[in-house]
């Protein structure tokens, strides 16, 4: 007797706490949290773009032209030196640095190039619909990579390996890369940079892949409102208004006001405590800090240094594994390629 | 009775040509050329350095530290941007520019890290015996990295699996790292990066891994006398005498004029073709250009263009596998992690 009536405590105890655990999950989907599919295939529906197809090709090259310095004016800046692929896909200073070690002119902060793809808009004030689009600007902005496309065409074209990469990449034997091309198979390689976590086991139904502080933290996320624009599958990546940043000190640096409606790109949370540091100006770099004055230029609601302690546990949970990159030896230079200017 | 003629001709031939070959293989090794060893154990008595012995714990953590751009003041240079990895090891511009986009001051090129594990001494001026001694230098250079000892050690003991990855790879659980002991594990990382080449499966005795064009080159190069300074295992990496540049136009740009007695680190030749620009400043950017200067002013000797073209290539033969390198993912900044410093 006294066995069985540890059985049914225990079965009542785990039927609550399943109760509990789901109530928990489904709270989540309904304030619009969207985990990343395990399945390959859904994936693919989502990351992919019907008009510039993903295909190992376009991967592998895309992959080096990511990596490639060569593309920039000065033969010393990738686009992983901003969004560095070891770093939580960023480069780990407050403002963008670039061409001739110039700041962004607005303060700016380069975001994550990881999960990227599942946001609606790109760039701090949404003026690009796509990675493809993005991927065109950054190469030509005279503080980042500073180059003309002539530049990045002449570079691409005189590199027999390039060339010959993206004939198979597109399947034509004649065919000759122009700048468009180079930055649709750097987006390919970049759709590809997606970082499920145990926060999406979570989400898929698995309870025990976040801890107690953990499940608190995102709850606390939920009530408190942080949803209403950390939300979807990127917990962020939506225009939304540019926040009342006026009584903070983080408010005087960078001219940055967001779009010409006030409205701003909601940073991804996912891989966020790798990305410090935060805000579109990178001028806080405490987690904690970033959540609390969040909640209250945001949310207009306080919240506490506990409470921001375990919105900080929840986040770990976002933390992602990262596509495993075998670092490119890129093809040779010849004597036709452009030499570097680094004026 | 024909075919036994023909049997008997092409035995001749045969034999003629394996004498031939032979003779060249053996030319090669008589003026002091030397394979990268076939077997890993020979090649492990090379690179080793019993002071700091290679395991694969202080690999992957060296490995992490080459790529942590954290490492520098600025947060934004790693050994890889001057010594990248994916462009034989090299940055591709004239001099190494560093922290604030500042060029050498002596207008110095970026040498190859790529068998730098084979050279005599480290350094255009040789002033450092070793890859340990050596990986201390560019960390703290103004124009480099333009960190101190103290900032790289509030670096890695800031970062929990850094310090972790220490306590493991030195076997001590109260290990606490230092800028030695940081310069020690990169230089253990740069010890494995060597790029075996059809031309050590040619000097290993396999006649038919170079080409007539490139056995014609090396021929050359060894008849020209370019193998008195272009020797050893690095075809390099030995010191002799600075060129007596005064007539090229390549002697106007930057003012180094090699250590105390007039002497320079003579370059290796693996990988040349992918380490433009040449030379000790990074002026000549045709390597036909380059072998003929270096014919005229180190050996008196004129070569002609068709003979540099033979030479070109069998530098090709000498570009080499490079090792697999997986990107590393770095460890995320805690709050005790130093702020960028771009200044």
């Amino acid at each position: 007797m006294k066995k069985m009536t540890v059985l049914f405590s225990a079965a009542a105890i785990i039927g609550v706490s399943a109760v509990a655990a789901e109530a928990l999950i489904q709270k989540a989907k309904n304030a619009g949290l969207k985990p990343i599919p395990e399945s390959k295939t859904e994936l693919y529906k989502l990351i992919d773009n019907p008009k510039n197809p993903i295909t190992d090709a376009k991967v592998e090259l895309g992959k080096k032209l990511y990596f490639d310095p060569r593309l920039s004016k000065s033969g010393l800046i990738s686009c992983n030196t901003c969004h560095n692929l070891a770093t939580g896909g960023v480069d780990g200073v407050d403002a963008a640095t670039g061409h001739k070690w110039t700041a962004n002119p607005h303060h700016l902060n380069s975001p994550t190039v990881y999960n990227a793809v599942f946001f609606e808009k790109q760039f701090w004030d949404g003026r690009s619909p796509d990675l493809e689009d993005q991927a065109q600007g950054p190469i030509q902005a005279a503080p980042e990579m500073a180059a003309t496309p002539e530049h990045v065409e002449k570079v691409v074209n005189s590199i027999p390996e390039y060339v010959k990469a993206f004939k198979k990449a597109y399947n034509d034997p004649n065919f000759k890369p122009k700048f468009k091309d180079v930055a649709d198979v750097i987006a390919v390689f970049e759709r590809t940079l997606v970082t499920p976590s145990r926060y999406d086991k979570y989400l898929a139904g698995c309870d025990k892949a976040l801890s107690k502080e953990e499940k608190e933290g995102l709850k606390i996320f939920i009530d408190k409102g942080c949803v209403s624009c950390h939300t979807g599958i990127a917990l962020g990546g939506s225009m939304q208004p540019f926040p009342a940043v006026g009584k903070y000190k983080y408010a005087n640096i960078g001219d940055f006001k967001g779009d010409k409606n006030g409205m701003v790109k909601t940073p991804t949370l996912r891989n966020i405590l790798e990305t410090r540091p935060y805000f579109h100006n990178g001028a806080v770099w405490s987690i904690e800090e970033a959540i609390k004055i969040m909640g209250e230029t945001q949310l207009g609601v306080k919240i506490t240094d506990k409470e921001a302690k375990k919105i900080k546990a929840f986040f770990g949970a976002l933390t992602g594994e990262k596509p495993y990159v075998r670092y490119p030896m890129l093809p040779a230079s010849t004597d036709k390629t452009p030499k570097p200017d680094l004026n």
